[in-house]
């Protein structure tokens, strides 16, 4: 049973388990820096791994006995862990892939904290203080990794969907994985999952024993989506704009699978880069794909873009349906044409430094009921801006369902209310319902109450 | 489409390449030795993987045009291929694991003929010359790996078998990886694929660098069960009988999921054996498992051993269905005994000389119309007599099913004839029916004409 | 012929190459910070590894066309380096360890100038801030590894010894390497090399594949003792005294072989440190030796700190004559004290937290004129004072040697002046004379001119 | 000291020790065969690595006690050793070289016995047979690796020089390991060491981990020159002849250094063969090297080489005297063009099938009284003939200065008589008596008594 809890104590491999005895200190003082918090908040995502929570707040208050401690020793640090949830173990022991996980969790939030957050060196009031601390925080990862060829493909969807578009994910995966693709995901379930254990069987196939399951998450929605095993690199950034960022910079190309409202944020986001008149040569592989049945599913989305950001941004993305094969070929072909590109310029293969990433798109967006409430979202705006607001109504929506701080909200105050202008919350309202409607809001279970209403 | 050839020219990696000036040249007298001929067919196998044919006579048929020759160049040989199914390329590049596959078939079929069958070393008219044979055919294909502890299942069971099965065999593979067990499988479709699958996600999940996906086939049955590129260690057998003794000899336990004619032939054997006198008390875990809508077809399985084998044979299996977890455990458990024993009296972990296999589990059989009509199907002889009887005619059916011989044993002569004790060819005559029945005899497709006519 | 430089364009391997935009754009501010001094000064030092020269000005004035830039490629940073010493190259092409030399430099150089010293987080007006520096540093190199047992031997001696003492310092190293002990050493010629070479061999006679040949250097002095190739872990740290605690935190045991000033200077460190009162009971294997030749010297030695710090400080080493197995046996048993002590005390093995050095040692030390003048060199204080004091007195000697800018000091004013009470001064100016008796100043070739003045 | 022995018990390491029942049990059936003698004494010799013994006969009645058994264990075959000379031990535990060095002289001494000596597939009486022979003991020996560029130098000469050959010999070994080249020697102290010890440091400064050490060595020769323990991949093969044979197909060019009868066999050797016809086009470089000192030495054989087998001999090699680096780029120039050569016929890299040796260079020589006294030593037959018949003489020099049965055939019947043609014998008598004087005979320590009488 999933309640069922282990203690266990656990040692690091390679480079985690040397810290100073400072960095010790700072992650046991509980109550200053709050940092305790976070690392106990993150682990237990990464050990709840494989259950069927996508809720933070639930999965907090079902293991409120859980704790985890660092302790000294002599051939480095040890974690002390009380109360793991059961699911993290075979036979008592942890799942060697969680166990990384966990450490990789620590060194990104001793990381953060220790040379990020206090560190004058980051201006992060602006746009490049906020990349190079993304930069800093995948370098010190090991993410970057120079002496590869741009293969790494970043797979976005959503964690609740059905049997036949999983299966399609697992296909489109294992297609990328024979080419030597690797995959990036947000590390949880459904299409992020998917692509992952395709691409496991595609490269066994093609004996390729680096294969890269990278995925990138934030203290906000790991608890929701817990990193499954299969991720051999993970990495915790900050906040959501910081893990968006880290998406579009490392990835070398992006497939949309079917999703609900995290996918629809993700879409926003990237749309609303590629418009910036800066980004207008670059190349950048981006493929809406699903199942002969999601063929309804992308025409919608297809359309709401259309309706709201126009003609122009449906030029920047290719719909495939039910074609596994075309969508790793069109990736190959794309991740090509940027190798190309980036050689002639002498821009580095790991890190997208050309792309134009406006300020709006960086700075952290809150998800209070008041900032819901007075989104600029009309269209008298740069079609790149309104693509920005866009993508923060949606992310409310998300913190809304899944996140910790959101659900408290929404059961203290009530739905949200996203208001603007009628020709974009009409498609809005029709969107969002169709996601409900098709359960992509949450893992199926409970019927989904909407943590919003969209006023017209 | 699956008709579609490819043209190219590939290199060996690793020891394979170096062939001997004489060793290039008498595989490629076509004419003399008939190692061409062998080889041709067992390549051809090899890169038809993952299509759906299970016929060696349709397969050579197919391909008449398909050639492959040996080239001598400065690095080594080359590999020079006409008319390959495409099926084995990612836009037009051999999958890599297939590559590998072609370069094993190479070496076992040089070993074979150099080192064994023209040896006077080997006495093949004996019990120790034929395992000794055996024990150097692994070794030279670097199968029998001394360092490692004993975690080698075998699983047996149907190339055809319906969905919930395979995924039930993937499930138990996946809980086998996760528990760090290995895998040795006939290298086909079904019940010999899925596990392997299960394991791949297992291991990845464990971070397992070095997870073993062992095959053993042999030149009859390559072509109708090819092996899945997953398999990272490939060894073609001299016969079926060589081929049963490799898998009893290097695995630690057996799992047997549903199957038909030669899955019956293999749980003959292993019972056969375990059933001499002289293995009493050899520790040797052997499951049949299922989910739970095979519950019936093991029940007829046990029953048919009660009835022909008696209640003894009954005590050296265990049936659990549809837990995959049980299996896994019940596995790792039964090894451990198997380390234990073998520890406390020296014995070899890689090789279990100790096992004894009678002659007449040796000797190959050739499935005749006169053999499979004068096997010797009644009570009157030692239990584990009885079973070596019974499985030539499982073996016999096998070979009328899906061997290029067999075939065209049929095609000419009509079904076997396979009479004997009334006792004994009722429950056959039912087993085999419900073969039949349930498509466990051929993948689906055409409707199966049985290649025998029990005659009681 | 050694004045020959070539021109070439290298690229980094591994993790190096990941420089962010700011990293390279503050590296190249020639005007700004000066880092470009200190990263050519260092470059070239590694670059002139081989040669004869032990002088740091002479080095600078003899590749006054030198020059080394930062550029950015799809693949990383590349360095375009000009005018470099032939000596670097074999056939055209730069030797392998000297190519990793220059990428670790650069390394060293962006970590401390980028996240040391103007990072609030280090505080190094203080003890804790300093060690904490030194830890980061090392961090950031990865030479702190805590998967090994403690088997780090330090090896100090001169970089100007005979034939008969360099071979000597080879046996060791190979008696040490026999024993699966590495080695690290202050990375210039003469004691800092035989170790390494005779380690090598042992290690390859032991099929060690990781030995660790770490060397550790800093700006002002790696001029003088540029690191040989068979370093495979170089670090620069950013002054004398960081290094000398870098030596002391990370490795388990020293050995000293006879040297000049360097050499007394870092006994008088390790014996100062070793005689504070809270390491009283820390283990700490220190040996002196040398062949037979060496008796001499170490009587000399021995009688010097017997007269300056006492009979207590003698209990702290063993000196042991001619017979380097004993030397190996006598490191490979205190090591396994060094390890028993920490393990009992949860101690990390990668850096000695637990070593109590003193404020006093950790300032940095500036050889003016003015400062090698006031020297405190009386017996009217803490015996580890005195000894830090003295340690200072040839510091400014080795400067006055072999650095730049030591060498430029006593061009424009004369040699120091060292004053002290006469029972101080009188052993040490025996002791400065028989060093420039035994040419241990300086590497043969020009008759020595003391750099400093003894005043009893 | 060197007589105390050590009691041990070893496991292998990597396939060797997956031995079968019946080769274990013919290795210890010692009436039968004789195989466990031959395997016993290699083992002693082995273990004897870094004495000065060069007496094979000395060897086996100092350690008579010495005994060494295989055990068969779990995990495979263990050596169980009583009476190993102490000095292949570092306090109490095998050195690791020497510890791999035994189960190669295992596995080819099995190899031999049971796939080469009664194997039917190999005609030893024929040219072809032997090369093949030749062939399948390196490859099992994993000798012929086909993925590396040619770069193997063979390094012939005494086994006794002085101080500056020696160090000359590790000279030319470094620059030959800067360049990545690697060493292949027979194997035993002074020119067979130096080189090897060279090449370990400049593979060391290059980063280079798989550098090769090969030795090839033979029962006969082993107990006079132990393999050093850098070496890393041995062979024993068969016989002297083979062993030659070894040497001139694996090795892609060859330099000799100073030495006396056994190097002045191997230059009749490779001259022998290079004068051949069929090899006239055939690029081989060979270089006679050695410091200043052994200007004069190589004069010799330059004047005895023009004087017997005429000046077209002298074609095929260069003199190079005190240069290393000359030595090392005239060595990398000319296998680059066996490169080229082998390329431009797609021949193998690793193994010469090109090169014509006749079947006189093959025919294993017994140095009996009776053979020695009627070689056919008159220039009165083709050049290579008489190469071969020299080549013979002196191998029976070299047997009856350090074999076992050389040296007890020498005590019963006198020293071997040499007879032939003045204008042959007079140089021949002069060469060898110049081994004398430079003591190049034996290992210095006794008077040498030649165990040959050269008859005009």
């Amino acid at each position: 049973m999933d309640h069922d809890v282990v203690d266990t104590l656990i040692s690091p491999e390679g480079r985690l388990e040397v810290l100073s005895k400072a960095e010790v200190a700072k992650l046991l003082d509980t109550s200053k820096t709050g940092l305790y918090k976070v690392f106990r908040q993150c682990a237990l995502a990464v050990l709840n791994c494989g259950s069927t929570i996508d809720d933070g707040k639930e999965l907090l208050e079902r293991y409120q006995s859980f704790d985890i401690n660092i302790i000294q020793r002599e051939r480095g640090i040890k974690l002390d862990i009380k109360g793991a949830p059961a699911i993290a173990f075979v036979d008592g022991k942890m799942i060697k892939g969680i166990h990384e996980h966990l450490f990789a969790v620590l060194r990104d939030i001793v990381f953060v904290s220790n040379e990020v957050t206090d560190n004058p060196k980051f201006d992060l009031a602006s746009t490049e203080g906020i990349t190079d601390s993304v930069f800093h925080i995948l370098r010190n990862a090991n993410v970057l990794q120079p002496q590869r060829n741009p293969n790494l493909v970043v797979c976005w969807g959503g964690h609740s969907i059905n049997r036949i578009e999983y299966n399609y994910t697992k296909e489109v995966g294992y297609q990328l994985g024979l080419r030597e693709l690797d995959i990036c995901t947000g590390c949880g379930p459904g299409a992020m999952k998917g692509p992952m254990k395709g691409a496991t069987i595609g490269h066994a196939k093609q004996r390729l024993r680096g294969g890269r399951y990278l995925g990138i998450s934030e203290p906000g929605i790991i608890a929701a989506e817990s990193p499954n095993p299969i991720v051999n690199d993970l990495v915790i950034m900050p906040d959501i704009e910081k893990r968006l960022e880290a998406f579009v910079r490392t990835g070398h190309g992006i497939i949309v699978f079917p999703g609900g409202a995290g996918t629809a944020e993700e879409i926003l986001y990237i749309l609303g880069i590629l418009l910036h008149p800066d980004n207008a040569e670059l190349p950048f592989p981006l493929v809406f794909t699903g199942p002969a049945s999601a063929a309804d599913y992308f025409r919608q989305i297809d359309s709401f873009i259309a309706g709201t950001l126009g003609e122009e941004a449906r030029k920047r993305y290719k719909i495939i349906i039910d074609n596994p094969e075309e969508v790793a070929q069109e990736m190959q072909l794309g991740i090509r044409q940027v190798r190309e590109y980036r050689k002639s310029r002498s821009d580095a293969y790991y890190f997208n430094w050309a792309l134009r990433i406006d300020h709006e798109f960086q700075k952290p967006f809150k998800p209070t009921h008041e900032n819901m409430h007075s989104l600029s979202l009309h269209k008298n705006q740069p079609v790149h801006m309104l693509a920005a607001n866009l993508r923060r109504a949606f992310s409310g929506v998300v913190a809304g369902n899944v996140k910790e701080e959101g659900i408290r909200n929404i059961e203290q105050h009530g739905p949200f209310e996203i208001r603007g202008e009628k020709e974009i919350m009409g498609p809005m309202d029709v969107l969002l319902s169709s996601f409900v409607e098709q359960s992509r809001m949450k893992l199926p279970g409970k019927a989904y109450v909407p943590c919003y209403r969209v006023v017209q």
